[in-house]
């Protein structure tokens, strides 16, 4: 075997043993630290053919605390994550906060693949560039560790390894038909990641080079940008400390134009009860083909049910499911996240429930509540919940360029009708747990909703999500016109 | 429209408004009263076509309150679903302590329309109704309660319920073929179900049955079963108040020749360096052939690794993977259970981490901690651990018959190796994290280990799920043993 090579990039074993030595400490006491950090770490291992990412992510793991690591494998996508956008299935194997999570196929596994095989469209590629980016930049602002990690080596040492796996017959076995070809086009493959690497080396989601062509300092240099990467990051958080965020003084409208939207609603609307009758079973029926189509065009239907206390959600979602049948849609109650989903960006509960293609998902609340009752309670902060509206679009984004039929209401009652429901509430038995104090505060707080519904309305009322606004102080109508506008909806979305 | 049709069954408008009054009341407070239980309410409603089931459900979901209950609707099978045992989706969407969930389509759908259409063999039908009955039995068991609702409507009342569907062109759409189909042949369907309903109606797994002939009388029967059996099983409950287990004083061996197994394996088994090394590439090679072909032939493989602290399971896990390509495992550490997973069945979670057809998981510690240090230090009941035995004979029997795989390990050290394991861990800085009381304090209890092993060995050492013992005083010797063992193993159920 000839040595060097030219490389600088080797160790001796004696020089290994005693730097792994140390670097074991240092892992042992990052993990400690990392338990009750208010972040996460996302590890990506990429690189060449042949470089021994395997063997890397191998020698880590044996070097870390099983219990605070995972590794998420990722390889051919089932129908439920084909049905579903994208990045569904990454941010379903996403890390609880305090945890290690080392991706052995990422988001970039298939843009790498992909282009490796076919000369697929640059408009494409160009285009999933952009979400990865847009997805990195959503977990580093939400304080998630993103280490990325590119195993380098020589055409010449990627060919000098493989001829060395291959010789052995106990170890040809690790050397695929898909890694000799890869060989042979090197060149054009190094070109392909090289522009990968370029449009996604942004900050918070870096790339780290490591020269694998010494197994002993690929594996050190491996696990030493882990520890670096993650002291860099505590120390940047040290310098600014996250402040709990208070409960702000006044709510100011980011764009008075939404909130004079809302309050130009007409609400006066009204049905009686036999028009409503003789409606609502004409609409359920037109509702219940266009739900039937949807799903023959394997397109989802995801719902989103918002408006203030007692406006109705509850009645209105329940007269929509009874067009659907029983088997294709779920309704999902949104209320105060659990520890685990806490433990994760806002986005991720939802990302849980998002349907399979075919299928209805109806949002009783929804995301929109970062917006909303988050910023008016100072639950977050206000870069948080700004940062959201861009965010929320690009959720919706998502869901629509896989197919998904994203229609939105907001139920609108005047603060008459809404005192009016409350007393009526109070004063049934069985409506009584529908009504706390949190309503009454809530209802104090009028005038910032009417500012904050304002903003979002403003702010996410996109072409391929839009608002719809449901008069709401009329149930009977309220009703009648979400089976209608829904039914508008989604058959306008099939024809177009 | 023909009034009465003989049935008693009806109920005024009047009747019906003061009686699901009060109802509402009562479910309000069972929701309230079972947030805070020891227990989950699992309500399954079927029964014949056009009898409104969906109607029930949507009446009766509105009166309660969303937040504490959820619906699972069961289509067909997704290739997740699919590709794992029969149960898994069930477990998968069970709900938590405290909480409603009302399965739309259940672990009966399949069985009940499968028959229907096919004359599908008798004793295929058995093992279906078998599973359906140890799956209830350990709901039960484990405290949920299962309530069972059967929507029935005679031949004459279906027929005139489908009439009057299909003559108003509103309500035309919601009769579909196959119930019109089901129509013709209801008796043979209703000789199955009447089968089916007999060899699955268990105590702690009881049907109820609900005449559906009137709607209103149905809706509130529905609700009123509900409350009924909560009111049963809650005063059942009273009755015989669970203690907090306590740490037994002794453990007793249930089978002492599985201790006595435990105890003839001979420990001084030794390789060297160098015959490791030969050995180790040998049988890497060879293991990840043997995990090709099953990957080829759908089949995925599920490896166990138990063992005394210290015995060298994540070493020789560590072994074991670096033959398997990083996309198709997946290991997953064992350590105390969460705060949502201990509201669940403690085979739970374990069921979220069974492999699909053609992937690998390997549990570092498993099930079988229910029988080891449950048992022993006295976190369940004696009648829970000892249940645990045939549960876990049964939970494995699903995977071997779906086809997965089933690979177990129990790693055995001597009292003497293991101390001088221990020593070493608390002298090499990188290793202290490694060691801590409960290690010093499990070793105490050394004694009774050997009886929990034993028991554990004698009573799930079965033919679909055998036991292999690792002589592991000399970890290369149970590396590569354990190389050996689950290449031999999976080649042997290939082949097979």
């Amino acid at each position: 075997m000839a040595k060097g090579n030219g490389d600088k990039a080797k160790l001796s074993k004696k020089d290994y043993d005693e730097q792994v030595a140390q670097l074991r400490a240092d892992l042992v006491q990052l993990q400690v630290e990392l338990q009750n950090a208010p972040f996460k770490v996302v590890l990506i291992p990429a690189g060449v053919d042949a470089a021994g990412r395997g063997d890397a992510i191998n020698t880590l793991m044996g070097w870390l605390d099983p219990r605070g690591v995972e590794t998420i494998a990722v390889s051919d996508p089932s129908d439920e994550e084909r049905e579903r956008p994208f990045m569904w299935r990454f941010w379903r194997d996403l890390p609880t906060r305090g945890r290690v999570g080392i991706f052995v196929g990422s988001w970039y596994t298939e843009t790498l693949r992909e282009e490796a095989r076919s000369k697929k469209a640059l408009a494409d590629l160009d285009h999933e560039l952009r979400r990865i980016r847009h997805f990195e930049r959503l977990l580093a602002e939400n304080g998630t560790l993103v280490i990325k990690v590119w195993f380098h080596l020589t055409k010449a040492q990627q060919g000098k390894r493989l001829k060395e796996l291959l010789a052995n017959e106990d170890t040809a076995w690790r050397v695929t038909e898909e890694q000799q070809r890869g060989h042979r086009i090197y060149d054009r493959l190094a070109r392909t990641a090289e522009h990968i690497l370029g449009e996604t080396d942004r900050p918070g989601a870096h790339w780290d080079r490591i020269d694998a062509s010494d197994a002993r300092f690929r594996n050190l240099s491996f696990g030493l940008t882990l520890l670096r990467r993650f002291r860099e990051h505590t120390s940047q958080l040290a310098k600014s400390p996250e402040k709990a965020p208070n409960k702000p003084k006044r709510i100011v409208a980011l764009r008075p134009d939404g909130r004079e939207r809302l309050l130009a609603l007409p609400l006066d609307h009204k049905l009686s009860s036999k028009q409503y009758e003789e409606k609502r079973e004409k609409w359920l029926g037109r509702l219940n083909k266009a739900i039937r189509r949807a799903k023959q065009a394997k397109r989802s239907v995801v719902f989103v049910f918002e408006g203030q206390d007692a406006a109705g959600k509850g009645g209105a979602i329940r007269r929509l499911t009874s067009a659907i049948d029983a088997r294709d849609y779920r309704v999902i109650p949104v209320a105060k996240p659990t520890a685990e989903e806490k433990a994760h960006h806002y986005l991720w509960r939802f990302w849980q429930h998002i349907p399979r293609d075919g299928f209805t998902a109806i949002f009783d609340r929804s995301w929109y509540g970062r917006v909303l009752v988050e910023r008016i309670e100072g639950f977050c902060h206000p870069h948080e919940w700004k940062r959201a509206f861009g965010e929320i679009n690009d959720f919706e984004e998502q869901l629509v360029h896989h197919g998904s039929i994203v229609v939105k209401f907001w139920l609108q009652v005047s603060k008459e009708e809404q005192l009016l429901r409350f007393e009526s509430r109070q004063n049934t038995p069985y409506k009584q747990h529908k009504i706390n104090d949190e309503d009454w505060r809530n209802r104090a707080q009028w005038a910032a909703y009417e500012t904050a519904v304002g903003d979002m309305l403003a702010l996410t009322d996109t072409a391929y999500a839009p608002w719809n606004l449901v008069p709401a102080n009329n149930k009977r109508y309220a009703r009648f016109d979400v089976l209608r506008t829904a039914c508008k909806q989604i058959t306008a979305a099939l024809d177009g």
